[in-house]
C-alpha cells in the first residue's frame, strides 16, 4: 500500500507530463503496482493517459490497461496503432489478451493479431477467441504448468522453471499422460518433499476437479466455490487439458453478477456506472420507468372504474397509494428471497409448497399489518365498515402480492430465463395493478 | 466433479444409517470432499447427520461442518459433548475454528477450548477470539509459513516441510527478521530454481502488501481485489507478522456483503433464507412493512387534505398510484447507482456536482416520460388542463425524487452510515411522500 494517489502526487505527474518530462515519470512508476498504475491513468485526463501509456513499458502498462473501466481501456486503444496494441496484448496473460481484443473491431482485431510477434501466443489467443464468453472457455487462460507422469521430480523441476516464465503465478501443477489427457495434479509439498529421482507417476494426486470447456461461467463460480479452489483446470471431449481458469477471475465474475442482480432488481437495464454519461444512464433507466408509467395508467384506469363510490367513499382513494406500496414491498421481498435462493441453489422442493409457505407468511404479515391499520383508521376516521374494508383489501392484497412474488420467479427459473429480472420494477409494476384492482373490488363488496 | 448427491445415492446412506451399517458408510464417505459432504448433512434429517458426523473422522466433518449454514451447523454442535466438538476444532484451521466456537455458549466455549490438546493450537484460537469479527483479525488464521531471512534456501525447504503439515494450501512464503517483523516474501519459484546453499536473505522479495490486524474486513477485501492476492499477511503496529487472510474467505465475505445490499435493497433487515421458518422470514420482512404502512397513512393524510378538488379533478386522484411508483422507481435507480459507486469508490467530486447531474439526468427522463403521459391523457380524456397539470406534476416530482435519491445515500455514507440502508423501502417511502405532496400541490396551482 505504499503508491497513495494522493493529489499532490497527481499533480506532480501532470505537471511532469506537461514539460515532457520523461526520466521523472519514469523513475516515478519504475516498480509500481498495475492496479496503482491503473488508478493513474483513470484519474489523469485522456491526453495525459495516453502519454503514460506510450511512454512506460508495455510490461507494466498492459496488466493496468486491463483494471481500467471498459470505456476507457476502448477509447485508449482506440489510439493506439495496431502494433501498439500488439505490444500490449504481447505482456497479457491469454485470457485478458482476448478479453481486450475482443473490445477491438474486427478490422482492427485481425491488424493487431497479425502484428503478434510471438506464434504460439497467437495461436493461443486465435483459439481463445473462438469460445462463448459466458463458458468456461471464456474465462480460461491458456498458461499454465504441465507436467508428463513419465518425467522424474528432478525433470520436472527444470521443465516447471521453463514454463514459470511465461506464468505469473504457479497455482497449481497439472500432469498429463503423453496424450495430453489430464490424469492428476502434483502439490508443491509433495514436489519439495520427494527425491529428485522420484518418478511423477509415483507421487502425483489422480484426484483433480476439471470442468468442460463448454460449462457455463456461471457453473464453474459455483464449483470453484463450492471446493474453495483457487484454478481449476479446463478439459475438452476427450479429459485432453486445455487451460486453467484461476480465482481472481473467478472474484471478478461474482461482483459484476451480483451488480447486474442488484441494478435489476433497482430497475436499471445495462451495466452502468455513477460515472457514466448522461445519455447512457437514460438508456439504462429509461425501459423501467416506461414499465412504471403503462402500469400508473392501468392503476388509473382501473380507479376510473370505481368512479361511482368517490363521493360516498373519498377514502378508498386516499389509501390507493398504500396498497400499492404495500403490494409493491411485499412482492419484492418475497421474490428477492426466491432470485437468491435459485442463485445458491438453495430452493428445494416444488412450487406448490413454496407458494403454499409464501401463502402462511403473507398472510401472517399481513394479519399484523391489517389490524394495525383497522386500529388506526377506525379511530382517526370514526368510519368502521370502511376501516374494516380498507384493513381486510390490504390483507388480501398482501398474500396476493406474496405469491405472485414468489410465483414468478420460479416460473422464469423453469422456463430458463434470469429470474433476477422478476425483482424489482417488474414485480412492483404488476402487483400494483393487481393490488389496486383486488383493493377496490374487495372494497365494494364489503361497502356495497 | 465425481460425488453427486442423487437422490438415489441419499436413499441409499439413509438405508445404511437406520441400519447401522458403519462399514458401508465409511466405505461411501471415504475419499469425500468436504464440500459433498456438507452437501449430504445438509440434505438427510438432522439425527441422521448427526449420525455420520459422529462416525466420520473428525478431520473429515470438521471443513464439511463449516461449510453447512449457521443454523444447521449450531443445532449438531449443541448435540455434541464439548470434548467432541473439541476433536473436530483439532482439525480446523484456526480461523474455521474461532468462527465455530463463537457460535456457541461462553459456558460451553470454555469447556470446549479446554478439551483442546494441541496447547499452540488453543492459544492461537484464544488470540484470534480477541479480534472484531469484521476486522483483519476477524477473517485471519495463524497457519502460515514463514522462514528467517538468515536461513539457506535448504534450510528453509526443511522447514517448510514440517510447517506445511498444518497449513492446507502454500499460498505464499513470509520472510521475517529475528524480531519476527515482516521483511517480504519468497517466490516458490525462486525457491525452486536457487542453489540449496544460497542465503533466503539474498533471494526474496522486499516488497510484500500488508495489512494491519485493525484494519476493516471491507478494506481488506477491497485491497485483495484490487491487487488480485490470494493471500496477505496480516501485521500488527509493530510490523510482527501475526497471520494471513486468505482469498476463500474474501470470496464468502464478497458473497455475503453482496447478499446484504441485495436484501437491504428489497426490505429485508436481517440475512435470511428461502428455507428459514416463517417466523424468522417475518422478523426480517415486517420492520420495512411497517415503514410503508406509515408512509402510505402519510400519503392518505395530504390526500385528504386536497379533498376539496375531488369533486372537480377526480382524475388526480386516479393518478397518484403511477406519481407514487415513479418517484419511487426513479429514486430507487439513483439510489443504487450511488451505493454502489460508493461500494466501489467510483464516487469522485463534490456532492453538489452528483445533485447537478442527476437534476439534468432526471429532467431529462421526466421530459421524455412527461410528454409521453401528456399526450395520452390528453387524447384519452380530453381535458388539457388537467393533463397538463398531471405531466408537469410528474416531471417536477422525478427531478425531485432523482435528487431525494442521490442525495440520501451521499449524506448517510459522509455520516459514516452503510449507504445500502437508503436504497429500497426507505426511498421509496420517503419519494411516495413526497412526490404525492408536490404532485397536487402543483395540480392545484396549475388548475385553480
Amino acid at each position: 500500500m505504499s503508491f497513495e494517489i494522493s493529489d499532490v502526487l497527481l499533480e506532480e505527474i501532470k505537471a511532469h507530463i506537461s514539460a515532457g518530462n520523461d526520466t521523472a515519470l519514469l523513475a516515478l512508476f519504475e516498480e509500481v503496482h498495475f492496479a496503482d498504475l491503473a488508478e493513474t491513468l483513470d484519474a489523469v485526463n485522456w491526453e495525459e493517459a495516453l502519454y503514460l501509456v506510450r511512454l512506460l513499458d508495455s510490461e507494466t502498462t498492459s496488466e493496468a490497461l486491463m483494471e481500467l473501466d471498459e470505456d476507457v481501456r476502448e477509447r485508449l486503444l482506440d489510439s493506439l496503432t495496431p502494433k501498439e496494441i500488439a505490444e500490449e496484448i504481447e505482456e497479457m496473460d491469454t485470457d485478458d489478451a482476448v478479453d481486450a481484443i475482443s473490445e477491438l473491431d474486427t478490422v482492427t482485431q485481425e491488424a493487431v493479431i497479425g502484428h503478434i510477434e510471438d506464434e504460439e501466443h497467437r495461436a493461443d489467443i486465435r483459439e481463445l477467441m473462438q469460445y462463448d464468453d459466458d463458458s468456461a472457455g471464456g474465462l480460461m487462460a491458456k498458461e499454465l504448468i504441465r507436467v508428463k507422469e513419465t518425467w522424474t521430480v528432478a525433470g520436472c523441476v527444470r521443465e516447471m522453471r521453463r514454463q514459470a516464465e511465461e506464468v505469473t503465478r504457479v497455482h497449481s501443477v497439472y500432469v498429463v499422460n503423453k496424450e495430453n489427457e489430464l490424469i492428476g495434479r502434483l502439490s508443491l509439498k509433495d514436489l519439495l518433499t520427494s527425491d529428485t529421482k522420484t518418478k511423477i507417476a509415483e507421487i502425483y494426486i489422480p484426484k483433480v476437479d476439471a470442468v468442460h470447456i463448454n460449462d457455463k461461467a456461471e457453473d464453474v463460480a459455483k464449483v470453484m466455490q463450492k471446493y474453495d479452489l483457487e484454478a481449476i483446470p479446463v478439459v475438452d471431449d476427450d479429459n485432453k487439458l486445455l487451460g486453467r481458469i484461476t480465482i481472481d477471475d473467478i472474484v471478478d465474475f461474482i461482483r459484476d453478477e451480483a451488480k447486474e442482480d442488484y441494478q435489476l432488481a433497482a430497475g436499471i437495464t445495462q451495466e452502468v456506472e455513477a460515472d457514466d454519461s448522461i445519455w447512457e444512464l437514460t438508456k439504462a433507466r429509461l425501459p423501467w420507468l416506461f414499465l412504471g408509467l403503462i402500469g400508473g395508467v392501468g392503476a388509473a384506469t382501473i380507479m376510473g372504474g370505481f368512479e361511482d363510490i368517490l363521493k360516498d367513499y373519498a377514502l378508498l382513494f386516499f389509501y390507493t397509494p398504500l396498497i400499492a406500496a404495500m403490494a409493491g414491498n411485499v412482492g419484492v421481498q418475497s421474490s428477492a428471497i426466491i432470485v437468491q435462493g435459485l442463485a445458491n441453489d438453495d430452493v428445494k422442493g416444488s412450487i406448490g409448497n413454496r407458494l403454499i409457505k409464501e401463502m402462511f407468511l403473507a398472510a401472517l404479515n399481513g394479519l399484523i399489518l391489517g389490524i394495525v391499520l383497522f386500529g388506526f383508521t377506525a379511530i382517526w376516521y370514526g368510519d368502521y365498515k370502511a376501516a374494516m374494508a380498507i384493513s381486510i383489501s390490504l390483507f388480501v392484497v398482501i398474500i396476493m402480492a406474496g405469491i405472485i412474488g414468489t410465483f414468478i420467479p420460479l416460473f422464469l427459473h423453469k422456463r430458463g430465463i434470469d429470474p433476477a429480472i422478476a425483482t424489482g420494477p417488474f414485480i412492483t409494476t404488476s402487483n400494483d395493478i393487481f393490488g389496486i384492482l383486488i383493493y377496490f373490488w374487495i372494497a365494494k363488496m364489503i361497502l356495497f
